[in-house]
């Protein structure tokens, strides 16, 4: 059982493999085949944090250094808060005392910060080395490892300071998720089921013949394994038509308008980003109802869905209405004043609009309110 | 008098504009023309240091208002030692305090320093924002300011920390120039004699004609006019020909090699840079006449331009021949252990090569020491 996902950009062209087992053929996989070597140099920067490295550090360096790579290992702290400049710095300190050159590559292996950061410092060290992702969280392997966006966080705001760079190879080991905790799993499943209603209707009916989503233990190899195919191959397929986010790109962030809204005003604790992702996609779904985009029994299915995922449905308690109005209004995704909505028009597909009433998502949000 | 110089680039084509007086302008140059209009957005934020700003400052900020843009400053530390990542913060905090978006412009008012930072800092900004450059000393008019290289230093290495990121519009008024120290001016003529030696006999011919090349006051308003254009062309040519530096690029190293092993080796202090790459000319040319690929008559040509810039053309009293060697041998140059030279063939053309043997190296370096 293994996909490979050809992502075709005009100048930066990469495979997305998803094989169980995969992590200890690392360094064959970044040999690449005779027919496609794939010259990732010989020197490489593993870059990752005390939590994963525990895990899968030493079988990820075994596999590199039978391959013949020279591996250097730099191992950043875990969290958020770390996502910064100065952290970064020590990516290229790393890459400084172990003489990492152009030729050179650095391999993330971690979550979607461990992704971001070391492929901001790929974009930026030496102006542009190799890099390599190893995602091992759910919504790395999904959505932060695969698009070529990558970058730190500002004191005052999220992922302001980045860059484009794509990575060489994408290789997915499903099988280090089991070490992953739940409730970062679930976050990431609200995402599947988003291009699921989004892109991908083959997806969506999958997920629906699954009897429970809340934990992997809960999902067969198979299910696990077309998952990520799926996902992978409709972010790909987007974001290799819209590679620097002129239009199409735009579509993925389904749910995430109300979400962002819901996860800034409590503060990122209360709910998590995949939390808050599923209620800004029943307040989509909603929307979409209500302007008669979307039929009630589609967006009911997406509901028991994320139900079935153990995700929220409804707004965090003591949440106050218009402070959500409001902050749709601060946020980039507005056009002309206008809040930008992406809106599902049949399981499978979706629309971008700025008509939507203020009216409706009020309406819309009072009937999310916690029970 | 004035010189528009197009450069196509397969994404991001751009003008350099060499015209006195145009500081004034530079509001007017950024709006475009009604053909072809910028749209480089109603924010900037203007980059500088308070050596540059206090000449020159305002007249860039009354000449944007005027034009209709909305500037906010940001002033950075004057000297090589604060290119840090550290300093990039201040222009990072300074774009979110004025949000600065997507569809904003950084301006850098400056020599080769502020240009890089700005330049890296738009790079980087939001994953990219509109950047025009305003070069204030002549070595970032002919060549830092051309050709979208930016970045910052380690505190371990130059410019070790970058990427490539194309200006929308270089615009250069030669008489901000009256202003800078006679000895950078100095330092970059170095470079400009290096265009007319690796490229372009025309310009080499136009220097031989001047009686001094040694500061401002001795070059004629044309003269100057006609450095500047032809430096910028045979820069941008070159770049444009090799945007990511895979070959051509290469010769723009002309005088570089040993340059750079004089200039470390002397700590930065003893001789500029400019000066380094004037020793490194009058080396890289010796080796080139010890192995007939040039005329001694023309090497003669180089070596009067270079003391008619008052420029150094021996070797630092003091120096080691044996430490120059062996700093050629650890510097990024090196092809499979061969250093790399770029060697003239005649005036207007040079060739790259790995084939000199340490022992005309050796020769031709005895022959430079100080007498
Ligand atoms: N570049 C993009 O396009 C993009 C897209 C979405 C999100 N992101 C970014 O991704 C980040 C979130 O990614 P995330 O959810 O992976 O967070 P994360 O990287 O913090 O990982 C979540 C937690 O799980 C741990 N972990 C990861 N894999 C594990 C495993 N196999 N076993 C045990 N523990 C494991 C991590 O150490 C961490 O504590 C955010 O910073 C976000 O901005 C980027
Ligand atoms: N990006 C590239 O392709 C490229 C190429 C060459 C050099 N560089 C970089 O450029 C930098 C050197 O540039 P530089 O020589 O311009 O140094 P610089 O920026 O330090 O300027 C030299 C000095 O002159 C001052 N100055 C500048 N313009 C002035 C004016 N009109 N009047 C009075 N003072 C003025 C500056 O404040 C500074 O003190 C280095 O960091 C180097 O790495 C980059
Ligand atoms: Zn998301
Ligand atoms: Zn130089």
């Amino acid at each position: 059982m293994q996909s490979v996902i050809p992502v075709n950009l005009p100048q930066h062209s990469y495979n997305i493999a998803i094989a169980p087992g995969s992590l200890d053929q690392l360094g064959t996989w970044m040999q690449g085949t005779e027919a496609y070597p794939l010259k990732l140099g010989k020197k490489v920067l593993l870059v990752s944090n005390p939590t994963v490295f525990q895990h899968y550090g030493e079988r990820a360096i075994a596999s590199l250094e039978q391959a013949g790579f020279a591996v250097a290992t730099c191992l950043l702290s875990d969290g958020e808060r770390h996502k910064t400049l100065e952290t970064l710095s020590q990516i290229y300190d790393a890459a400084l005392t172990n003489r990492l050159e152009r030729s050179s590559t650095f391999v993330a292996l971690g979550g979607g910060i461990i992704g971001d950061m070391t492929g901001f410092a790929a974009a930026t060290w030496l102006r542009g080395v190799n890099v390599v992702q190893v995602p091992t969280s759910l919504l790395a392997m999904v959505d932060a490892a695969i698009g070529g966006k990558t970058g730190v966080n500002h004191p005052n705001g999220k992922n302001l300071i980045g860059a484009f760079h794509q990575p060489r190879l994408v290789l997915i080991d499903p099988q280090v998720l089991q070490t992953l905790p739940v409730r970062e799993f679930r976050a990431a499943i609200a995402e599947v089921i988003k291009y699921g209603v989004i892109w991908d209707a083959d997806l969506f009916t999958q997920l629906e013949a699954a009897p429970q989503l809340d934990q992997l233990s809960n999902l067969s190899a198979e299910l696990l394994q077309a998952m990520l195919t799926h996902s992978c191959q409709a972010k790909a397929h987007v974001v290799s038509k819209d590679e620097k986010e002129a239009g199409l790109r735009a579509i993925l962030n389904y749910g995430h308008t109300i979400g962002h809204a819901v996860e800034s005003l409590t503060g990122y604790q209360v709910v998590n980003h995949g939390e808050a992702v599923a209620i800004g996609m029943v307040a989509a779904a909603q929307i979409a109802v209500a302007l008669q985009l979307w039929q009630g029994t589609d967006a009911q299915r997406q509901l028991k869905l994320l139900h079935n995922a153990h995700l929220p449905t409804r707004l965090p308690s003591g949440i106050d209405l218009d402070a959500i109005l409001t902050s749709l209004q601060v946020d980039k995704k507005v056009e002309a004043g206008q809040v930008r909505f992406v809106l599902p028009t049949q399981i499978g597909a979706a629309i971008v609009t700025n008509q939507v009433s203020t009216t409706v998502i009020q309406q819309v949000l009072e009937h999310m309110q916690a029970v």
